[in-house]
């Protein structure tokens, strides 16, 4: 039996004291998989007296986190704190100079710092790991920085914000509206108190950011990542997107382009018959194209305490058995800035949905403007009458670039009879 | 930069060729990725003129597969002959006695001799890896080895076997008979001149006895596995299973029960709101429930030269990088060989079609003897009259004992007016 691998947990919410159930309680079985036992030596959180049902018997507590990334009898610092700067930054940074590996579930800390702690690591010896910032349970970074290291991966994309996720399938399983939904997500626990990171697009747009750096070989580049969030989807959008055989999910994707690296996140019509359409409620899913392999697709839980405890752990046992990579699969000096595609010149079909008086000529002078523009409609829907008052126009259009569609949306936005901004949303056809 | 790895490939089949193809091609990637060059030193197969448009120059040629396995300058040995025995076996056994790892899409070869040749691993020091050997381009065996460390897993299953299910996607799609597509299958190279392996579902058999021992920590086990093919399905199934609400699949699945492992491979309808349901021609899928992360979903080619040989550079990639295991998680010593769960003591709910003569009485008597069991029918097709004729009956059961059922089927067929043996047809629902 080898030596055991000396651990130190940052951090005891869900994640961290799932954790520690499973080092607790799955301590044999990890033992005979890592040759050796992972031995929990010192835990450190803000509330010491919260019962949190784990058992810390011979367990050091500090009170202070960064003595987690100094002390003797630690090999390896999970961070699960959170936040891209502060404690989590301090931690992580102190642990990696001190030649201690990290774990660490923080995609807003790797989107924002990731090269750099990716260089420490490098520089110390240490490994960087951080499967369970990405999409939970399912194992896609291991995926690929290791099962498609033979692949140039040319695109990646998913549903990666489980609570995104939830909220558009409750919205169109009742009919309900934006608001109310997220309410009732909020009492659920499914929506953080202060939901803007994730319906706002950050969240998924951090994990996006980790992703395209692995499949591509490129430096962490959260800064050119298109965000929209789901604050605009309307319960009429999602009617009208079944209407027209489509599902609105909320959408990272990032793709190789002549332009440079794509990377978007926003909500998107999918196909009914594309599988990523059926993956609902709290679930994510990542797709992945590689040159060699094709496609292939992960399902799977993208946050809980189980599922992203367990993401930790397997990361624990890689450093435990020795196994060690650069995090983002290339030393980081070689990752390179790629030049990034701007949105504007982004090719694909859209929806627009319009509020118009109903009176003569208004789709005259909606239809002009797209044509002007070189927009091709592919279908219109108008429903009901109205005259004088205001009636819901839906057009989807063929594909064209999205900077020339939006200067045709301003102009159609600015004309008398249009009573509301455009409401507009990607379709994607894969 | 570390040292060269040094390779050498036994096989030059579609495989073959792919892996020589990506370790050419793309030298570059795999080098940055891996810390290191991968170096092609020398290549075995059966006829060295045939023409497979790669390029061999400087690479040795050896007649002997076996001088491979012996040669000073080679680090690694990739056995893509294929064959349970034979040949393949002693190139494998005398590498791993020569503390040469090696890499094998053989799943006939892990399924006979998995248990010996992993103990034959670990006494050499060296690395036994199998990735390309079930599911193609999927990562399932990294993610059990590796990213589902932390669980207990309590089932895996899937479509295993693309042969199979391109033949029952044409079935269904054409409304043609087996023999039918199985033919045009043969013609276009889906299936082999001798198709018995993959209909007779004895390769997706052996993959399955495979993902079981990684699941459950146990020895491989393939004389356990319960195995039907797919030749007893006809178009009338097919039609009617989409009745019902389901689709026809060949299934392997590998079950932890109370009676021991359950592995069976077969025929089974699947509810069309299934995932699984959805996977078509010769894509492969692989689910696996584990107690911490919940279930998993994996999706992608399980064959081909592009996706199998991405699968094998990863394997040989993770040994350049100097990463091992124990080839089935644990050491081969503490695999055990848990009890197996008898097919005849499975529990589930099944498919019944009968060819009945259409006379007063045959429905009585059918539907006395399955009461006499105990069986509980769920639904009853008889569609059409033809009175002193033939007519289809189609039953569906509730859960029952798959022993008790197959007593009452044995009475049934022996009816006067049945006069063809029954079809049986499991139904899943996960």
């Amino acid at each position: 039996m080898s030596k055991a691998t000396r651990i130190a947990i940052a951090g005891l919410g869900t994640v961290g004291a799932g954790l520690v159930r499973i080092l607790t309680d799955s301590a044999d079985l990890l033992a005979a998989r890592c040759g050796g036992p992972l031995t929990l030596t010192a835990v450190s959180a803000r509330n010491r007296s919260r019962d949190r049902g784990i058992d810390l018997t011979g367990v050091r507590w500090e009170d202070d986190l960064t003595a987690l990334a100094t002390a003797p009898d630690v090999d390896i610092v999970v961070e699960l704190v959170g936040g891209e700067d502060g404690p989590a930054y301090a931690l992580v940074k102190t642990a990696l100079e001190n030649g201690k590996s990290v774990v660490t579930a923080n995609k807003a800390l790797l989107a924002h710092h990731g090269v750099e702690l990716a260089q420490l690591a490098e520089e110390n010896g240490a490994v960087l790991n951080f499967e369970a910032a990405v999409a939970g349970g399912i194992p896609i970074i291991k995926a690929l920085r290791e099962a498609l290291v033979a692949n140039r991966v040319t695109r990646v994309y998913g549903i990666l914000n489980g609570t995104c996720n939830y909220i558009l399938t409750e919205m169109e399983a009742t009919g309900r509206g934006f608001a109310d939904v997220l309410a009732e997500a909020q009492d659920k626990g499914y929506a953080e108190a202060d939901p803007s990171f994730d319906v706002g697009g950050i969240d998924a747009a951090h994990k996006l950011a980790l992703l395209a750096s692995l499949a591509f070989g490129t430096a962490v580049d959260f800064d050119s990542v298109y965000i929209e969030g789901i604050e605009r989807i309307t319960a009429a959008d999602i009617l009208f997107a079944r209407e027209l055989g489509y599902r609105i999910k909320l959408l990272g994707l990032a793709e190789a382009t002549p332009q440079g690296i794509e990377q978007r996140v926003h909500p998107a019509m999918v196909p009914l018959t594309a599988p990523i359409a059926h993956v609902d409620g709290v679930l994510n899913a990542v797709m992945v194209d590689g040159d060699r392999v094709g496609s292939l697709a992960f399902e799977g839980p993208g946050a809980g305490a189980g599922a992203t405890a367990s993401a930790v752990a397997a990361d624990i046992a890689d450093i435990a058995k020795g196994h060690s990579h650069p995090p983002f699969i290339l030393p980081a000096a070689s990752l390179r800035r790629s030049g990034s595609a701007p949105i504007a010149d982004h090719e694909g079909m859209g929806y627009i949905r319009l509020q118009v008086r109903d009176e003569p000529g208004v789709l005259a002078a909606l239809t002009k403007i797209l044509a002007a523009k070189g927009v091709s409609i592919e279908s219109m829907i108008q429903r009901g009458r109205a005259p004088g008052a205001a009636v819901t126009v839906v057009l989807t259009t063929h594909e064209c670039k999205e900077g020339v569609l939006r200067l045709a949306l301003d102009e159609i936005g600015a004309l008398p009879s249009v009573l509301e901004p455009p409401n507009f949303i990607r379709i994607e056809t894969f």
